[in-house]
């Protein structure tokens, strides 16, 4: 039950032959009656932006921010593939225009996979129309695109927040190159919201910022990252900028939890809580500078409780900081204050450490701005994920 | 050889317990006739900075550039300890300069370790006046120090660099958190040259810049690190500025390549060389970029030509990028051309990745802008090394 959840779309998942594997590789997510409904999208901010993110962003101006469906495969990223990567996605958007009868602006593109090599086209141009003739409502329909988007995730992520009159649906994928600006994923959220589009890609972008942005794997930020809404409008419900905003946020918000826990290697997730910076902007960066901290995600990994590598971070994050007021705490015991060890429970915090979520709390003492980032440990399981494409 | 090899240095280096295992941890590098003679410093940017680190700015402050002594210890950093931290490190100066004659200010003082945990001075009462007795001159004088300053270190780094009338000798540790501005790491050069304190701090600004500053392990910058240049004069040869930045820029040189090879876990060390970027800066930035990401330092130590990262990290390195004109090539050979796969001889390739050093050249094709970075791969064992501070 996803983006199939609000009242007007359809969903479909097929394999075709882009994973050497057999697994599914190509999903669909359309409105039910064909027709361009609002839409948004936020993007990567990486300049080496690839080809489906370059023919979405296109599209969506040509709309005027409309599109009738979303097409999304998986196994290869048509990254760093030329003018050939843009023909080739722009020539999925047609044959599901063609399929579905809409114009071929109205379909939007994303893809994730291995950067550099061509788009494998015949497995394309067979698979899109067995995409678009398996298209239905349904939690299967949802669940069938949710599974298909995946590369090395461990499970499908899909989310459904029901707001006042409305309902917002959402799938996502993303298991490695999570960073902010953007966590690196592709994320499709549908919602049977009345919502104009300017107003729905001011919600989206709040709701983005709040959740994908705020989570980090490895610092990377990849060249497909795309997160998109389409807003069927038919509950009727329109809700204000700011319900429909925290909607999407709450539906981000589960997608961004889901993604950390199931990063490559992960076996924890961690909250970094900045608080007593001298604005949200530092204590933002503060946290962010911690949770990409190798040396901190390999502490995580052992379970120890070092606290002097926080501090360290937060001393180089190149925000407002003295040394003398910073204190650390680990699921709520204070193992640091004013600058240096505090006397505290070790095995109360052994356990914390252990448990599958680890709360890592950050005072800086110098102000009212508060942060966080989402992150993970850093194990043996991202590196063997991540030596070798093959 | 090594510190002593410039005439005008005694070094020692004991054991005085702050490692339990019982080895070595305690140096000293001090003038022969215990004389102050010019000196100079460059310290981590880190704003929690190590007690030892203050403690020594504020004695070159005091002795407007002059010094001594330099005494080092390793097994405990004495950061994050507060204002006990503060008189520890000004005890060991105090300890250094009763036993050789000098005043405590002429003193400097290097620590590396665990964050967090008070020195035992207790410790450092006895092992100190033990160090002072035991400095001699010589190459084992030399070779002393350097092996009691290692941590993680699996060899002591030691280099010699003969100028134009004067000898530039020097040691250093680092294995870990080594990153720009600084990287983490201790280093004590000495010189017979003749230089004033604020010719000598040029100097040793220019050598840093151009070595441990473009060497990136971890891209965590630490609480103490540490350059320190003294200038014993005794050569009677006076090497313009420019003479006598490059003999210390060589021989930082040296041992930041040395560091990058003993880092943590490492199997193999790479140069990434960014060209064609619009500015000098822009591509020191971009080179930094590729070094410290995750992704790529996995496919090295996979030994996996894999680009595509490459691209990505350029494209998010912050810096005046077009997808279209990018090109990789991995030790010469060309693998991605106007930002798409080239044809390429993969087993030639191949045996360049199966090599200790791998060469990456990234050419922007933007402007004449041309930067450095060195780093090594990751692997298991730097998580190993990492995971438990026990």
């Amino acid at each position: 039950m996803s983006v199939t959840a609000p009242a007007g779309f359809t969903a479909a998942g097929v394999a075709c032959g882009i994973k050497a594997s057999g697994a599914s590789d190509l999903a669909l997510v359309a409105t039910d009656d064909s027709a361009a409904v609002p839409a948004a999208g936020v993007f990567t901010a990486n300049l080496a932006t690839a080809a489906p993110v370059q023919v979405s962003r296109r599209h969506l101006e040509l709309s005027a921010g409309h599109a009738a469906a979303v097409v999304l495969s998986s196994g290869n990223a048509n990254a760093a593939t030329g003018a050939r990567g843009m023909a080739d996605a722009t020539r999925m958007c047609e044959l599901v225009a063609g399929g579905i009868g809409a114009e071929t602006t109205e379909v939007l593109v994303c893809q994730t996979g291995l950067i550099g090599i061509p788009l494998p086209m015949t497995c394309l141009e067979t698979g899109i129309p067995a995409l678009v003739a398996a298209r239905g409502g349904g939690p299967e329909a949802g669940a069938a695109a949710a599974t298909a988007i995946m590369t090395t995730d461990t499970f499908a992520k899909e989310v459904v927040v029901r707001g006042d009159g409305f309902v917002v649906g959402g799938m996502a994928k993303g298991a490695a190159m999570l960073a902010p600006n953007m966590a690196t994923m592709l994320a499709v959220l549908t919602t049977d919201a009345v919502a104009e589009p300017a107003a729905l890609l001011s919600a989206l972008r709040a709701g983005v910022a709040g959740s994908f942005n705020r989570m980090t794997v490895d610092g990377c930020t990849s060249t497909n990252d795309t997160v998109l809404v389409l807003a069927s409008g038919r509950s009727g419900a329109a809700p204000g900028p700011d319900a429909l905003a925290a909607s999407l946020a709450d539906a981000c918000g589960v997608l961004a939890e889901m993604m950390a826990r199931d990063a490559e290697g992960a076996t924890k997730v961690a909250n970094i809580v900045v608080t007593g910076a001298r604005s949200d902007d530092e204590a933002h960066r503060a946290a962010r500078r911690v949770a990409e901290s190798a040396l901190v995600k390999c502490s995580l990994n052992g379970e120890d409780p070092y606290w002097g590598r926080v501090v360290s971070e937060l001393g180089s994050a190149g925000v407002g900081f003295d040394p003398d007021r910073v204190a650390v705490s680990y699921g709520g015991i204070a193992v640091c204050r004013d600058g240096v060890a505090a006397a505290h429970d070790q095995a109360a915090v052994a356990d914390h450490m252990a448990g599958a979520t680890i709360e890592i709390l950050c005072d800086l003492g110098l102000g009212p701005g508060r942060g966080v980032a989402l992150t993970c440990d850093l194990g043996h399981g991202y590196i063997d994920e991540n030596r070798t494409t093959s």
